[in-house]
């Protein structure tokens, strides 16, 4: 009843080998690279920040899937804060690695997150990359009126479409795999739960409700993000909004 | 750079085919059987416990991996809070499927918790199982004196031994891939990081300190806690331990 795929896949990563580091190969860019002429979306600074009281034993009890949004929009401020909870950088240490509001095996944070924006204050409708370092957002180059497209690559999830915002995490392969070769496709995994968790937490928080989006078809996801799959590839998703007055159905 | 299995390994889990419950197998059951007869330890309450009150921003911000410990013990109200926070069971709903304090995907929930004991007030040495369901612990047959074959198996990471409790979370394969096939060991590592996420917010909470595991010997660990690396394999561990006064070197 269990595919043979996945005690082969589990096995792969099993292996160790010599790793890049081990080869001697120099670390990748703690971060993709970006035009600096480019303009920058600046985000309000976590410290200005006056998010509401909230207890987290309360949070933890009370947090569920929600994939059904009401139509306010998410404010600029709102949006900071998620994305702070989720890949906020609190420190860069000398090695260089990045220190931040998740754990990564080995502080190796090998995620970049491109949101697609639908309903933000101040925002048009589009996809932007989160710069963690500069705490800011860079529009992201795609096709026109790419919802659609992203809607279709994740088997038509519906709350795509009715989200404020769709969080899709990219994993950026080497910066994993650099350190622990082909073992690091676990923790890139594993890694992705951690930030997944923290965005259902401060999203809860906010009076927001998460749907987080592991199904998709990759070989259409990807294309459409411009990554290639294998340097770079989404690894998981998940939808955002403001709770609705009305309950799930 | 990168090794070429993880791309193998990618693909195997890109794979959907017929899954068993396509092909109308019955859904596994939501957790181990166990003997009915067994004399089980009652955890208190999740709603008798008083954990001190704990922001959830301040909890977010202030988080870091810890690996040395403070000798105290955790009470047992502490362990059965961090529980709570993992794999704690809300809802048991018709389908029959559970709702815990933690997102799964299509809330499959396929772990097992096995805890190393080392330090927890009322309970001795060794390793114990969460009955989530029952909200108690199971003692779990291993070989006498086990930890420092953990600790091998682990490649020897000290905080092993000093930790309070280390938790190991065993994936039940068939409980995801029944309904997911090929694609679900995503799932299980992406769960496995939302369950570590909610682990390191609520020791937080309450003073303590995590540290993740994810670096083990597979073919060493597995068969030290009885599991066959197939059906069951450990997904994920952390140590956990009270805060020391001294500051991490």
């Amino acid at each position: 009843m269990i595919p043979n795929e996945v005690f082969t896949a589990l096995q792969l990563t099993q292996s160790v080998g010599e790793t890049a580091q081990q080869q001697g190969h120099p670390q990748p860019p703690l971060e993709w690279p970006y035009d600096p002429q480019a303009t920058l979306i600046p985000l309000p600074g976590v410290e200005t920040l006056k998010p509401p009281p909230a207890d987290l034993w309360q949070i933890m009890a009370q947090r569920r899937t929600l994939r059904h949004y009401a139509d306010q929009p998410l404010t600029l401020e709102e949006l900071a804060l998620l994305l702070w909870a989720t890949q906020g950088v609190r420190q860069v240490t000398k090695r260089p690695a990045t220190l931040r509001t998740v754990p990564s095996a080995g502080a190796r944070h090998a995620f970049e997150t491109l949101l697609l924006v639908n309903r933000v204050s101040g925002l048009g409708k589009g996809v932007y990359r989160y710069l963690a370092l500069r705490h800011a957002l860079l529009p992201y180059e795609t096709e026109a009126n790419i919802a659609p497209r992203l809607y279709a690559a994740c088997y038509e999830q519906e709350h795509i479409l009715h989200s404020a915002v769709t969080f899709f995490w990219v994993a950026v392969t080497e910066r994993m795999t650099w350190r622990y070769g082909a073992r690091g496709l676990r923790y890139l995994f594993l890694d992705a739960g951690h930030v997944c968790q923290n965005l259902y937490l401060a999203a809860e928080g906010l009076g927001c409700g998460v749907c987080a989006i592991g199904a998709f078809d990759d070989t259409a996801l990807n294309p459409a993000l411009n990554l290639d799959g294998r340097t770079a590839f989404v690894i998981y998703g998940a939808t955002v909004g403001k709770r609705a007055p009305r309950p799930e159905p």
